[in-house]
């Protein structure tokens, strides 16, 4: 957007070091130079992209997955989702989370957008996808992660988000951008 | 959502440790218990929680902020928005951020949902509100924020993230929740 224009906006890496590398983040902390000359200090995660699948019945119904985040402490109602393997494109893990997740290979798999999921501390960036013909083969979740499959009409996801039981980010900007895509 | 009937999701903390304490990222690594019982490890970013404000203007138009992010080295479109001061309430926050950033004080200020931003390896919440009966007084950004103040019609809005020009997570989901609530 306008990029030419932005030097009044544009932060300029001086210094870069890792602070964390863990088991699944990693954290790095840079010194900038700020748009006004001075020195800024910027920690974030550097994170490998993600996709998220939205994956569609014949009959319109939409696969999603509830599963519990220890961060935040609760079960949430997710569309299936991962992270990027390494040299891995995005429509490749999108059919490998959809099968492993939920268990379904999809005849097509088309394009819904992407978000950046916290510009603030995180390069994340999550690639959506929408997936039909699907056929089902046989959920193979990763070890560790402990999904429960459940299959609801649009209108029932559209519920559960006016009363706010579906507060996961990336499902929601996925739900809301599906619907606004194909409205019905 | 159904929390007395899933244990068999539920993860349980053995043990918890800080393992970064930076100027704007705190990072812990816990040892939990799986629902099968072994034991894996969670890490994750500890977050004070934040606001988001969609300022309408009596036209209709909405304020936004341009604003370079260094983690993904890029200028965003986004909706006003930061993090809750420690004891401050989010309503206080949204007030705050909404003079700070764009310079407005709001007649009223109505609650528009919430999201989870990455419910993987953090715990941020960011509650939504739209702020109506605006009178404009002159913005304050904090040190070191470098702004550009913008204001679009939905539908200018709409186009540009119909054309992948807006993707910032929060500002996707705020903005299609406010014309779900308010169509036109």
């Amino acid at each position: 957007m306008k990029k030419e224009i932005d030097a009044h906006l544009t932060e300029v890496k001086v210094d870069s070091e890792a602070v964390f590398d863990g088991e699944l983040l990693h954290v790095r902390r840079d010194t900038v130079r700020l748009p006004d000359g001075s020195r800024g200090t910027r920690e974030f995660v550097v994170h490998p992209g993600a996709v998220l699948v939205i994956p569609v019945l014949p009959d319109g119904s939409l696969v999603a997955v509830r599963q519990f985040r220890y961060p935040v402490g609760q079960v949430f109602l997710e569309f299936p989702a991962g992270r990027i393997d390494p040299g891995e494109s995005t429509l490749a893990a999108a059919r490998r989370e959809l099968a492993e997740e939920v268990g379904y290979t999809a005849a097509t798999l088309a394009p819904l957008g992407r978000i950046h999921s916290v510009v603030g501390y995180s390069n994340e960036v999550i690639d959506f996808f929408v997936a039909e013909g699907l056929t089902f083969v046989g959920a193979e979740p990763d070890v560790g992660e402990f999904l429960e499959i459940v299959t609801l009409r649009v209108a029932a996801m559209l519920a559960a988000l006016d009363k706010g039981e579906i507060t996961d980010a990336k499902t929601v900007a996925a739900l809301l951008l599906y619907v606004r895509q194909r409205p019905r």
